[in-house]
């Protein structure tokens, strides 16, 4: 009786992209006992007044969140210097981008993404039913401005970079993006998640060009990515239209009074930053000596091409087996890479001692 | 410069809604002096064990939360006795139903509501360019079961259904929705948002039926509408679908960890759910002394008819004088009600009093 009515109620339904119709693997969370350097996390404890606002918070958990995030988002256009309309708030930069995709893409529409980038963009292509452009980078400071210009992404509805890029780490000057976004006569999506590891930001431009939307998380920077927090900046009629389409009461009270007093606390993260883009060095160093061939990297992690006669996917595996998992993309050339969260010196020693062990073993086998 | 681009841009993407494109008005945090009555939010703390789950979830802050909720849809399957791939976790059960919307409605498409009901809908079906069907129900404790099989909502491919209703309070028979859902050959989606103050439930009809999709909220029985804690039920085939267009990460760790808490210990809630039940009865004996007729209620609240003379938004305004919120509906005849949250004693008290203040400075007026 159960599935009797399925096959005419599925048909009678929207079709989905077929790729995406079939269940979920339902991937296995990573045992506790691994040491996770393979999801960029930022392994520090909350700064105490972060922490107390949050258990304070923990108290009004009966409230409904605030209507539209107001006092969140005029709280991050005041530290950001812009006005509260050129800001939203996201559970998380992926619930953002995600309404990026739904708000600016019709099906058959496409949008363009500067490679090699951030997979799960591929996954929101599809849903929309948008063709996904991918535009080759082939230098690691500059972008490919004529490709985007007159190349196949000519037509895409927007441009989607990283600054600094993600799996890369490569970071371009901010003048590159500016010449780019001036050029363009569309939108140009900026992810900045990585960006407080870098040298400079762009957040500036979003005040000078209207086809520019910055993304930015606190995921990384403020050791935040189970809270979940996110900010979109930019044109206050790009934004309102997101506003307009984002589900109510998206974050929850934890998530408002976290990024509340993230915001007012953000020199409380200032030895938490020095201490990755020390390790980041240490790290990198130790790495080239070993035989790796690293990506000089502005974010909080590394891109390690690995010793001669073997691969990534080799690599991953033997560090799982020492109980650290790393990140591995076998697209885009990237097959002999691996990618590697800077944590704590208490995560970074036995990472380097396992690398030393599995290379020495390498060597010998 | 900043807007020089913004109508050949807009003009190149996607339209959405006309009524959708304004920006929203922003509407106001309430003054936090003000008693909320208007939100059916369960105003009594989280159970101590619950509260420690959620403050040691607070320490794992900086790790992405599990892919795809697996534990805690696990949990939920084990506590209503069901498989896992029938259960799915959301932010809230608002990202359930924004979800539906997106997984099964294309342009063009309709969807049928019981009316009086919840209307977010209406927004939700504007934005994927669906007509919005509301179906007069003319009983409390029945449906219109030949309008949803035979009238103008015939084409509609789900009908949306609440129990008990919301803003109304009436509770429908089970039985009475298993008959509709039997003969129907479309998907009903039914929001057991308030079930757990009503008499019986349906979620055993899940294993039952396949064309059945039950949403559940830890908003109102389990007091946690400032965490974000909702379920959805059905086939795995329907449930399969959201999950796979569900945004990653979409609940954070504390909503994750909450959750798991609440369903591990419902039983700590019995004597939330029976202080609310019988102030429940008490206002509703005391408003009915004052002269107000009130719908027979399910939910932890009450819809009432105001004494002839003035109209819903006079006592709402007359309420908020006297630092209290209740909600008012102006539309599906409603001009003549207010709804009002049940609370605890402590809240309903001041509430009853106000009441009886402004109603006898309407009869001296």
């Amino acid at each position: 009786m159960t599935d009797a009515k399925i096959p005419s109620l599925l048909s009678l339904l929207t079709p989905i992209a077929r790729e995406l119709d079939a269940l979920p693997a339902g991937r296995p969370a990573p045992a506790a006992c691994l040491m996770r350097l393979n999801a960029n996390e930022n392994p520090f404890p909350l700064p105490s007044i972060v922490m107390r606002s949050a258990i304070a918070a923990l108290e009004r958990q009966y409230l409904y969140p605030e209507h539209d995030n107001i006092t969140l988002r005029e709280a991050a256009a005041a530290a950001y210097g812009m006005s509260a309309d050129r800001v939203m708030a996201g559970n998380g930069s992926s619930e953002l981008l995600s309404l990026i995709y739904r708000a600016f893409l019709a099906p058959g529409d496409s949008i363009a993404m500067l490679s090699p980038g951030f997979s799960f963009n591929r996954k929101l292509a599809s849903l929309q039913g948008a063709q996904f452009i991918e535009v080759r980078g082939n230098e690691l400071d500059s972008l490919p401005i004529d490709s985007f210009l007159f190349g196949p992404a000519r037509h895409a509805k927007f441009i989607l970079l990283a600054n600094p890029n993600n799996p890369t780490g490569a970071f371009v000057p901010v003048a590159e993006i500016e010449r780019l976004v001036a050029k363009y006569d569309r939108l140009v999506v900026l992810d900045e998640a990585y960006i407080d590891f870098a040298p400079e930001n762009g957040l500036h431009l979003v005040n000078r060009y209207s086809n520019l939307l910055i993304l930015r998380t606190f995921s990384k920077s403020y050791a935040t990515a189970g809270i979940r927090i996110g900010f979109a900046f930019g044109h206050p009629e790009l934004i309102g239209r997101l506003r307009n389409i984002q589900n109510m009461f998206n974050m929850n009270v934890i998530g408002h009074a976290v990024g509340m007093s993230v915001l007012s606390n953000r020199r409380a993260y200032d030895e938490n930053h020095s201490h990755i883009k020390h390790e980041r060095q240490r790290v990198s160093g130790a790495l080239s000596e070993f035989g790796f061939s690293v990506i000089p990297s502005h974010a909080n992690f590394l891109l390690a091409r690995v010793p001669a006669g073997r691969d990534g996917k080799w690599w991953q595996s033997a560090l799982e087996r020492q109980g650290i998992l790393v990140a591995f993309f076998p697209d885009d050339g990237l097959e002999d890479c691996i990618r590697v969260s800077i944590g704590t010196r208490n995560q970074m020693d036995p990472f380097l001692e396992a690398v030393d062990k599995i290379r020495r073993g390498a060597d010998s086998s």
